[in-house]
């Protein structure tokens, strides 16, 4: 044992998440996680000493910490990270106590994580001790915080069984937006991708962070819910930020020029914060609702089209994504222009039936990722987009839209919806204390 | 179309893709291909051109392209990216001359997208046509080279189909080492996870370039060969140079400690490249043989064993990679030492059956990552390591020692292997010309 201590003791001089330990305990901060049985947890004093004591920076030297806390979770107006992984579980437990520990666990090891620190910080009864089961599985030690940032959202079936049975004691909080989506035209959803009582997107610079972190809450979920389905995404396809460049799809067009940006603070108010709920939905105001659609995409077919083609399929040049009725990327398109008697945007393009000029104006705000996961049994490969967005409400704001799109737009010959779900996020833990859905449980 | 060509000149401003397209044109090499037909290429006069008028550099401002050329393939000797994306493929022609003309696509393509370049360059007959198919999906505008390596490789199906007939003339070129692997002990392969005419091996920095690379040879295949069977690393889970740290695997643990490094070049000689050979085996002189195994981890019934097991299964401790016979990661393992009367590192142990100390002093050059692939249908996460290795002879360096690993390491009892594949990867292309397997196909 004498060969480990001093081991942690080399390892406390390199600024990573072990180093980290070494820098708050010295700190005599003191973490007051009470070890692997889910005590309460006071993020505000956990918070105040990662922050003073030991600012946590990537390779480059810049601080790679988002911090978990305030009105919102984080991972939605956060600068979108290139990596995500994401999963989906079904409860095994009928216990809401047991669900609520859940959420206790998860809050706390969210908070360490996202702060670059292993789960359960240093004062884990079991760390270092040879008799003891790790609390954290130990794969990003070594890494940074990477920009970490996991959302968790409530799936309708938290609420009501598949006959509309109260599950846990919060029928009567299922909120309204939280409804059963309708079957879209050219749906071909797998049960094993679609659904879920709770999800946990997890996104970060590097891939390792984020698998790491989803693996944690599923460790720690054992027992009380079980791995529905997950999925990585390998390069986001969407920015949410100014600051930050259009990326592609895997049609090969930028895609997400027109999303919402975080700096756009009145617009995200609007159109992805749920505020004014009264009675017993109000918890869920300050969140928000997140749709996760599995779309695979016939790139075999897409990539046999002439560019011509393509572009008018999406209503933007393959190039530079500017809108075929002339300008640049950020231009808006003009759906009036004609060419030769016929529209420079065909009505039936993507851009055209998607836009908020022509969808009563509801924005949402994507954080969608490219995925790759295999080969499909018939010698193509199995990829496509992973879609993820952000909404105020999905009954104004994504099912009219998806309605449309799925019935009239040319893109759909290219596409298939896989997998899909639905779900309630609620408002972040203020730094004052608490744990992800306490207003629901609680309220 | 006046709009399009605008475009295309803004973006020959930006040090990316596009952008070196323009530096290239308006430096006149030229470049020498005839477009999507697979024309013979000219890799030396597209080096030279590339490397002179156009260095690619990333977002650090360092150059980030690896040559394909030399007398090995990159990718095996060359420094560990972060990202991988693998594929297999089924010979879908029984014409030998269509496997010839895809490998001299396979050998255009890597050429251009190995030096940032989107494939078939400028002189495509469609780039910008809008009747044309575009040569290059796209989804890599944007992106530099992101040290993308594509490693090319031959199955023992290339040679003889499985009632041991000749399939495409190459029989007799059958190397000794392209054995089929025995079962070892544990096996659960799937089929559609093993085997396979060729692999491609593609890693980067960036995983968008990596599956990007593949996405467009598994395209330029069409009509010749279908994907078998393909898998995303997220995370490498071993070093190739003195350079790197040791990364973790999903036991939390530090993999690669003892991996041969590029700079050991006389042990690589030894360990990797195939030399020596006559007759008709003579052309997979410089070349070497990948080893692939999908490696499923029981992570849920890992994470929950003392830390102790854990490290008496490996052999090292958790924190800092050191054998538990004492020192620091990189001391050498003292497989005599006791403690107590016992081995300080168990004789089952991981380290130890695997260590060349007790394998002849058989080395290999792995090049693993991990995976996560989704749910298991049973509420567990499907994830592990994706085991790659080069070595010189799988008769010697791979078989006698994972027949061993596979009876006796205690690791076993956590793991599944579930997919295989063994490939000889012949040597590089030379900066004079020529394709990949050309000594195969015409030696």
């Amino acid at each position: 044992m004498d060969q480990r201590d001093s081991e942690e003791d080399e390892q406390s001089s390199s600024p990573t998440r072990r180093g980290l330990l070494g820098a708050i305990g010295a700190g005599g901060a003191g973490l007051v996680l009470g070890g692997a049985a889910g005590a309460l947890w006071s993020p505000r004093q956990e918070a105040a000493s990662s922050d003073t004591d030991a600012p946590k920076t990537g390779a480059d030297g810049v601080i790679d910490a988002v911090s978990m806390f305030g009105e919102h979770q984080a991972g939605i107006d956060t600068e979108m990270q290139d990596r995500m992984y994401i999963a989906a579980f079904d409860l095994t437990t009928k216990d809401v106590d047991e669900v609520i520990k859940l959420m206790k666990d998860w809050s706390s090891a969210i908070g360490y994580m996202t702060q670059g620190l292993p789960v359960g910080g240093t004062s884990g009864a079991s760390d270092g001790n040879p008799v003891g089961v790790p609390i954290d599985t130990g794969e990003a030690v070594g890494l940074t915080a990477s920009h970490l940032t996991v959302t968790v959202g409530f799936g309708r079936s938290l609420f009501v069984d598949a006959q509309g049975k109260d599950r846990f004691g919060l029928k009567s909080k299922l909120p309204e937006g939280l409804i059963e989506l309708p079957h879209f035209s050219g749906d071909m959803l797998e049960k094993n991708r679609t659904g879920g009582d709770l999800v946990v997107q997890a996104c970060a610079d590097d891939p390792q962070v984020a698998v790491h972190a989803v693996r944690n809450l599923a460790r720690q979920a054992f027992g009380t819910a079980s791995v529905r389905w997950t999925q990585v995404g390998f390069g986001r396809t969407a920015s949410t930020s100014k600051k930050q460049a259009t990326p592609r799809n895997l049609f090969g067009f930028k895609d997400g020029t027109n999303n919402l940006k975080l700096e756009e603070k009145e617009l995200v108010d609007k159109h992805v914060w749920v505020s004014g709920l009264t009675g017993e939905q109000k918890w869920l105001n300050g969140g928000s609702y997140l749709v996760a659609r599995r779309i695979r995409m016939y790139i075999e077919v897409w990539d046999s089209q002439q560019l011509g083609e393509q572009e008018l399929v999406v209503g933007r040049s393959k190039s530079v994504g500017a809108p075929l009725s002339g300008g640049e990327e950020f231009t808006q398109p003009d759906f009036k222009k004609k060419v030769d008697g016929e529209p420079a945007i065909a009505v039936d393009s993507h851009v055209a039936l998607a836009h908020p000029d022509n969808n009563d104006g509801v924005q949402m705000l994507r954080r969608s990722y490219n995925y790759a996961d295999g080969a499909d049994g018939l010698g193509r490969l199995d990829a496509g987009l992973f879609f993820i967005a952000f909404v105020v409400d999905p009954r104004t704001h994504y099912v009219p839209m998806q309605s449309k799109i799925s019935k009239n737009d040319q893109m759909q010959e290219y596409l298939r919806h896989t997998g899909s779900g639905l779900f309630a996020v609620p408002r972040g833990i203020d730094a004052a204390g608490g744990y992800l859905g306490q207003e629901l449980f609680e309220g």
